[in-house]
């Protein structure tokens, strides 16, 4: 509790919570080049190597770490071997599936390596190569910029940044804002396109206690599965081939030897997605009073018109299943998030952490001329950008007519593929056409058409609730020329070919088209190109008032001796913290579950169904080497203050001395609330322990050869 | 584990989930008259009582305890002082509140007697006077007959016993069926109509943690109120009025001396409203799989509905608040199911007890040739009653419509009205009328036009799902002709005037009536009456088959040595159990919360606002008298293994002595599956402990006059 957001508005609520150990586990997701800021802090949570070495990214353990696009994962063996969770591997079991081949149900065991299969299309592996920083190049040109100009001459850079770092051979470059702009830093990754699923334990066991243990401690899952990366016999990365060979990445994960221990030192690193820790007092007032209830009612309208539509009918339910469940997903989010400002009175601490760095700032004539305009100029513009939140929330229900939603990108694409892809808007260039394409292909396993106009009236019926300057005219005019019967009746989009086929063709074939679809969003594409300018225009202003504003935090930070971490943006953090329980009035929460649970919680039915197997090896009650001392059994998962989110799933748990203890795969509902507060009283990750997961590869499935590719005695 | 439905299936997951402390904790809602069938158990688990009297509807503790409609409560001084639940006095604490009298948020006390203030109207305390068989009543005639002639019969003879009983002046009797229509009793009550609000703590007591703590544990809320019953001089029931005096009840609670601790054996008597423990293994999967799910989506589909028209507008939100929060609630509770019966494997527990129970019966020739027949014939009726659920799900919709539903309850009483009173449809007698009456009053309070016709539009489209011949043809035929424009627009039902107006017109008048509403009413008549005989007749052949299927679990029960109780039915029942947490691996309930956690989830913002004055007292730490001896502070909440459901809400909980040592207010969510199957291992009631509730009243409230009532030494 020494540094971070959480410092002065929680102090008194967490001095009466949390014990004395726990005051010393810390919160943050700090960048590999902060590592050595906080080596003091870093020796005494108990790290056993040099901090100074941690937050490199050419030795282990980072350059282990692997980013699978939105989950994270990491290097077991020097033959590429890859550990990541069940999770984040399911879609690869699914593709390899069939009626006669369950994997999904009864797990999957490449027998050899010639028996390991593509995983899904579109399955890669990064390998983070680089992370540097290129604020000043982002910057170039814009400092005398804002508005509109500004943000276009920032993406104008972005993209020359990018360009110039994919001129290499199978690299995926980003750039992404630190800081609400304050700094840019570019994350090279080598691209590897040959990804084979090598092992997953079955569903009963991946899965176990599948929605309902969702987000919830005590918990049983064996959340793991393995993919292998595999390059092109020069060790260059290539599409699947037979020749193709294991990747030998720089280093790897050693498996420890000892399992973890209740107070451990355990860290955790990955590509955590989106956190708003640094939103200003009243944004968080927003979110929380205005755009999260709305969210919340549009996707309840949403799940709720799905429901309606699909009920009965089996076929139809599982078209729109994964649509469905994503919803859900995110309305259990926000409603944990909800709850979770109650619990924690988010609204107050956060009213009072802003008053006490406005009063710093105001205090100082110095500080005062250095920020005070820029803190003025972002509250004004929060407002703007609150209002255009809340259009836009409302406005984008529009997109989840699929067909229209299709026809307007494939527009865009062919409006931007005229002009020079370094002109290009971003997510329009040739290295976005396979997301498009994918998008364009995905929607064939998804759509119903009546189903799809259903919602699409029930969008308009909300879009037409925005005030008439708020709405598109021209869209709405073709809209009422063409009517929804022949929209829907006419359209040649339900057709894949169709689809694709658009991605080929100029702006003016689109301008002549009779289909309903391309006509609506030829209608609505100057008011959306308005929005979009108007958009950019508040994005530059933003860009150049948060960064000042942020400035001043880590200013008013370092005052206090503290130093600051960004919010979290999908790049590569670096996070730690320590294996325990938690204990509240009237509540304990112990800090590993083990065998005995599994057997307390099988049913025998989905989603309580571990295999036979399982079970009968779990009511032995020897589980040898694997057994934790301390609890004279077999772990299965715990519990520790880690601070991550949505994205680190997959992650590597490592403990003191940098070998692999385990998998990060969850959160604690209550805990949600850290994307916008993180307190160690509350926060607590879940992680598959390590003894849990050797145990079922050697005793349930005899995964032995991967066993002994990572070293694991047995 | 001795008795009941869980006994057979549960058996091995019981063994390994309880310990040998749990295992003596007992399901069952009893009824007074079988507490002697139970006395060996009830001494065992540590009554320190003459098990014999307990079931003495004469004698304290039964007699002690009142009805107060929808919730339960008790006698707690010899001048009919009235404990309950806050949220059961919660109606007249807002009655009794203006913009400057807020007592919702600040608590209220009556200094003196004549201080006491008048319960919202409508408020009602019914003491029991008698509980008694009245099966061989209700069969009269009905032997030999089935289906709707049965039925019929069966209502006749229930106005007849009902009629008979409330010809005592002031009496309210019912007539229940127990297992499935094997037994019936006749329930009479004292009705006292003269009550009036004493004490209620401040909002931040009373409803601490609010929606966000509902059903969960750890729990801190005061949840306690007190009212008090006022007669006329004379001792009889009548209306307020200042000279009545208080009401001296037969016996009253005396509260403990010291609180209960972990171990405690404790009791409780109330009013249980609904459990289905009774209902068949096919039944229960039809609830599970169908009906619930089917429930869930419809009342989504409400709220959702609701939410949309009425966001952005407090005015209208506050309008349909009650409603919107009674869809919620109900959510919440099915979801609490469904997640529960995946959690135990419900299904296959009834699965495996309904198998086992058939055995027995083939198994033996005499059995088959006695219940055989019955139970075939359970499971065909069960099909038709099945679909006609589902149906009535479906066309129940309409009846949210507020004025249509209005118009044909109206036009259903005119009808009714000319016959003679005991040959009218149960619901639509003389003694009925108020609540009707009350019923056309309530809509002012929580109707918009638009929004009413927004869900009527909706719930229509519903309705239309329905097969033809599932429909009302003479209803939609007049709503074609009328129209929802002229509907909407001609109305005059929208005024309260009018719509009691309508309880005094002649079928006739409805007939003759132009108002679209009525039309429409009369219109459906035929149908719905139709309908009405329709399920009757499943009713009366229902009966006739599960009283017979019952009786041979009743005897399937004795064959095991165990006694059977009736599912809950809004009647009084007798319930102990013991006060204990639980364990689950890596997790621990504690029996206890304690002051600390009203501390520790303090926010200041509802729902974590308990006000200054507790906030302050607390902060001392010495709660002298109060104190729990083993946990050093002051208890706030307990949990316990006593078997409750909706209506046991302010029950008072008593000790091995019949003495006061708390209030029943809650369950957990995990725990809501006990409507279904009751699991010792995990179902907890939550109960406010006596020792907060007279701290509160003590140190904070200054509710000194009450305590010297309630003779407790302070």
């Amino acid at each position: 509790m020494k540094r971070g957001w959480g410092l002065l508005a929680s102090a008194a609520m967490v001095a009466s919570l949390a014990t004395a150990d726990l005051a010393m586990a810390d919160e943050g997701m700090w960048l590999p080049s902060q590592t050595r800021d906080i080596a003091r802090e870093l020796r005494e949570a108990g790290l056993e190597l040099d901090p100074a070495t941690l937050g490199d990214l050419n030795r282990a353990p980072l350059t282990s770490i692997v980013s699978l696009g939105g989950c994270s994962a990491a290097f077991l063996s020097p033959q590429g071997l890859i550990a990541t969770n069940h999770h984040c591997v399911y879609g690869s079991i699914q593709y390899n599936s069939s009626a006669d081949r369950n994997y999904l149900r009864d797990g999957f065991l490449a027998a050899t390596p010639g028996d390991e299969v593509p995983a899904a299309p579109g399955s890669r592996v990064f390998v983070i190569e680089d992370l540097r920083n290129v604020t000043a190049d982002m910057l170039r040109g814009a400092a005398n910029l804002t508005g509109e100009a500004r943000a276009t001459r920032m993406e104008g850079n972005r993209k020359a940044l990018i360009a110039k770092c994919e001129a290499q051979p199978n690299r995926r470059c980003d750039v992404r804002g630190y800081f609400g702009g304050q700094a840019y830093w570019l994350q090279q990754q080598l691209e590897i396109q040959d990804v084979r699923l090598v092992y997953a334990p079955a569903g009963g066991v991946g899965n176990f206690g599948g929605e309902i243990d969702n987000w919830m401690w005590p918990r049983h899952t064996g959340d793991f599965g393995f993919y292998r990366a595999y390059v092109a016999p020069d060790g260059s990365s290539a599409p699947f081939a037979k020749e193709n060979v294991p990747y030998r990445p720089k280093a790897f994960l050693p498996i420890a030897k000892d399992g973890p221990k209740e107070g451990d030192f355990v860290m955790v690193a990955g590509f955590p997605g989106t956190t708003e820790r640094g939103r200003t007092a009243s944004e968080t007032r927003f979110w929380y009073e205005t755009l999260y209830p709305l969210q919340q009612r549009l996707l309840t309208d949403y799940a709720d018109a799905i429901d309606q539509a699909t009920a009965g009918d089996d076929a139809k339910r599982i078209t729109y299943a994964s649509i469905r469940q994503g919803a859900d997903n995110y309305k259990k989010k926000i409603a944990g998030q909800l709850t979770g400002a109650e619990t924690i009175g988010l609204i107050e601490r956060k009213d009072a952490d802003e008053a006490a760095f406005r009063q710093w700032v105001a205090a100082d004539a110095a500080r005062n001329r250095r920020y005070g305009a820029a803190i003025v100029e972002l509250d004004t513009l929060t407002e703007a950008a609150n209002r255009a939140q809340v259009t836009g929330a409302k406005a984008g229900v529009l997109t989840r007519a699929q067909l229209y939603n299709a026809a307007r990108t494939a527009y865009i694409w062919a409006k931007e593929r005229a002009k020079p892809d370094a002109e290009r808007r971003a997510g329009y260039q040739d290295r976005d056409r396979r997301t498009i394409e994918a998008q364009m292909t995905a929607i064939e396993r998804r759509f119903d058409p009546a189903i799809d106009r259903m919602l699409f009236e029930r969008a308009l019926s909300e879009y037409r609730t925005l005030s008439a300057d708020s709405r598109n005219a021209g869209f709405e005019r073709a809209l009422e020329e063409i009517g929804l019967d022949a929209m829907y009746r006419d359209t040649r989009l339900t057709d894949t070919n169709a689809r694709m086929a658009l991605l080929d063709q100029p702006a003016s074939a689109f301008e002549a088209s009779t289909d309903p679809f391309v006509r609506l969003a030829v209608a609505a594409y100057p008011g959306d190109e308005g929005d979009r300018s108007a958009s950019l225009a508040r994005e530059g202003a933003m860009q150049k008032a948060r960064s000042a504003y942020m400035e001043a935090r880590i200013a008013y930070a370092a005052s206090q001796g503290r130093t600051l971490y960004p919010d979290a943006n999908g790049s590569l953090r670096f996070t730690y913290g320590k294996v325990t329980g938690k204990a509240r009035d009237g509540l304990r929460w112990d800090a590993f579950t083990t065998a005995q649970g599994i057997l307390d919680k099988q049913t025998g039915r989905e989603p309580f169904d571990a295999p036979d197997n399982t079970i009968a090896a779990l009511k032995t009650g020897d589980f040898g080497r694997y057994t934790a001392p301390e609890l004279n059994t077999l772990p299965v998962n715990y519990l520790s203050t880690v601070d991550i989110t949505n994205g680190n799933s997959g992650s590597s748990t490592l403990n003191a001395r940098g070998e692999f203890v385990g998998l990060a795969f969850d959160m604690t509902l209550e805990g949600v609330i850290s994307d916008w507060w993180y307190d160690p009283a509350i926060n607590r990750s879940i992680h598959v322990d390590s003894r849990y997961m050797l145990w079922t590869m050697d005793k349930v499935d005899g995964a032995t050869r991967l066993l002994d590719e990572m070293g694991v005695a047995r």
